[in-house]
């Protein structure tokens, strides 16, 4: 499937048509939760290729920047994401995924990559990690 | 406040300093929700005086890519975000706030910039307005 290109700002804001608005680099920006919790669980990326794949399959997919490669979660970690729901913001330049997670959604290990609270501390911020 | 360049991987991911790993254009993505509800509100960029502001002042601060200036959310509108929490992800290239909001937080007047769901209809995909 080929993305319309994006149409102007009454389009893009009112439509029906999903037209994705990708940067310079060709990605928009994903946000991804836990459709139980609502939990934020990422933020990533998807070019043209991710963004059909994930409609197609119903499994996130996305553009690795820093590998410069399609990759579809868990495909070596086993820790899929099965979308739940899909929903576009206003410029349809980002997208939000609500999915049932299997397993963590942090290569660390953690079952969200936002384990780290920011605390003030003496004027200072410190990062606090979370209990969960 | 001046942040420090972001350390290695290790430091970056288990670190307690904040270090963001702004992009190529110096940003970082900020996801951020209804500190009640869980609901996605938007997402937006960060360069490191709107970082630092945010921070400082409590109220959400953003660097618009569009206009190419440092706003403060409502400050023409009204539609604050006061910040109750704020999170960072594994690599520190996106910060997670839970805000009060005050009014809506999309310029469309919708509570929310995700306000169409991806619907498959017939093999092919529409945005459908939700009912909130």
């Amino acid at each position: 499937m080929a993305f319309p290109a994006p149409g102007d700002k009454a389009e893009l804001e009112s439509g029906s048509t999903l037209s994705p608005k990708f940067d310079a680099a060709g990605l928009v920006t994903a946000v991804v939760t836990d459709a139980t919790s609502g939990e934020v669980l990422m933020v990533a990326h998807m070019n043209d290729v991710a963004l059909d794949k994930t409609i197609e399959t119903g499994q996130a997919h996305y553009w690795s920047r820093s590998r410069g490669e399609l990759w579809r979660k868990g495909e070596t970690s086993g820790n899929t994401q099965t979308v739940i729901e899909m929903w576009v913001d206003c410029d349809q330049d980002a997208v939000w995924l609500k999915v049932e997670m299997a397993g963590p959604a942090c290569h660390t290990g953690e079952r969200s990559c936002f384990y780290r609270r920011l605390e003030g501390r003496d004027g200072k911020v410190e990062l606090v990690q979370s209990g969960g």
